[in-house]
């Protein structure tokens, strides 16, 4: 039975538990993962985020999800991250390139006194093209009316990190568990996660996340981008927003070179196992 | 923000932070537990298992549920509790008066290489009379059948610690949701706790308990010690009985002065809070 060492964080409640793995000792992080996440037995967490040794990056970032699968990248653990292995001295910059399995994200600390409160990521272009989302339609999903079980839904979907529709209305008018009808719809081969947004104002949105396979949610990075999006897109807001979201608030950039994500990242305990069989 | 250090523990699955507390430094203990408990901005936990000094029994446990409410007692709470103040040399004893909001509890620890693997608790004597349940019926609630939406339920009530009703069958017959149903039954006026039990052998039981305000449970102690009393009281079993949960294996053993549960306790992780508002 041995011991690990580790740090349990979170970003608008979604939360991780972060290992540095740097010489590489741990053999089996699928099952690691399923292990330490388990929320009776184990540590608890959505999932773990390992700090690995990096050839094209200052350091490279493994998410495996409680479940013991892998994830290419996560705006919320990623910021976490980041402000790990800065705070932890692993990386000694307050803009890192850190490897995932989306290829390399920036990530920029803001640091005071040693203490990174905000971390802001670079999450890349989103894609309205059916063929990337994949949606099997032959013209971009953009204000398009549906009708499920007698209720019509606005969709705008696209590809953000990971398929993502956004239906831009009152959150009063919806269960977040609606997402469920929406994510399973026979034009998303791979399924969509599913965004209820309503406007505040032009620089301020709320957001409630179905995240397919998972359900609702307390915060999706990819949703805040995707809402952010969809807005903007349609004129409704400027290009800097405020997105609140169950968990707490981010804040979204749309430059022409991609989507900013702002958000916080904190460090909730740290500690080491005791008796788990692992 | 000050930093506090805790151990994170379980008994079948059943989740506890156990905090020492001989100076009475902790302020306000509901509050507490709604912030240390939560599984996404805070330690994550069914409830905290504090550490107080005692004037009548070698040492006193408070428990908070994870939602603030106090709790008199838990038998798998308080078996990690008499392992930890054990283990961690607060009490130099292998048999432990612990004070708790329903008396004092007898802990007996299976010690080895000064491990305490396994804890006995002497968790009382169960009660049929359908005042102290409570229930509204004039006669004691064995083997009474009764019809809800179609489905016959043979129920056996009682008084163990907190009122338990016990159906004994094939647990496929059952959802453990359907404990709901039982649950609000308007003779129950306190609610119960509902255990759909099946009788292996005359040794061996398995139990799927619903817990009242909570739903479907890992482990329920008291559902273990009421359903192996049911099973005894009509000769379905000795008074020796392992009993297996969704959380793990518990042993009852029935006496004339109460009812024994001995089972695992679990030391999973030790740490201290990092940026938490405590």
């Amino acid at each position: 039975m041995n011991s690990i060492k580790f740090t349990k964080m979170h970003g608008a409640g979604n939360n991780f538990i972060v290992l540095e793995d740097l010489d590489n000792r741990f053999k089996d992080l699928n099952l690691l993962a399923k292990v330490l996440c388990d929320r009776a037995f184990g540590i608890g967490g959505d999932g773990i985020l390992v700090v690995k040794k990096s050839n094209t990056a200052d350091i490279d970032m493994v998410i495996i999800n409680a479940d013991g699968s892998y994830a290419a990248m996560c705006g919320n653990g990623i910021r976490c991250f980041a402000k790990y292995v800065y705070e932890n001295g692993i990386v000694n910059k307050e803009l890192i390139n850190i490897g995932t399995g989306d290829g390399i994200k920036i990530a920029r600390l803001v640091v005071k006194d040693g203490v990174a409160s905000e971390v802001t990521i670079d999450m890349g272009m989103p894609s309205f093209e059916p063929d990337k989302i994949p949606a099997i339609t032959d013209k971009p999903i953009i204000n398009k009316t549906i009708n499920i079980q007698g209720k019509d839904y606005i969709l705008n979907t696209m590809l953000m990190g990971v398929p993502h529709t956004v239906i831009i209305d009152k959150l009063n008018n919806y269960q977040v568990e609606e997402g469920k009808l929406i994510e399973k719809l026979s034009i998303f081969p791979e399924g969509t996660n599913v965004n209820f947004c309503e406007v505040l104002n032009k620089s301020e949105i709320r957001v409630k996340t179905w995240e397919r396979g998972a359900g609702a949610t307390l915060a999706c990075g990819t949703g805040a981008c995707a809402s952010v999006i969809a807005c903007n897109n349609l004129s409704l807001v400027e290009d800097k927003v405020l997105v609140h979201i169950p968990g707490g608030t981010l804040k979204i950039e749309v430059t022409t070179n991609g989507v900013l994500m702002t958000g916080p990242a904190v460090k909730v305990f740290q500690g080491e196992t005791l008796e788990m069989n692992i």
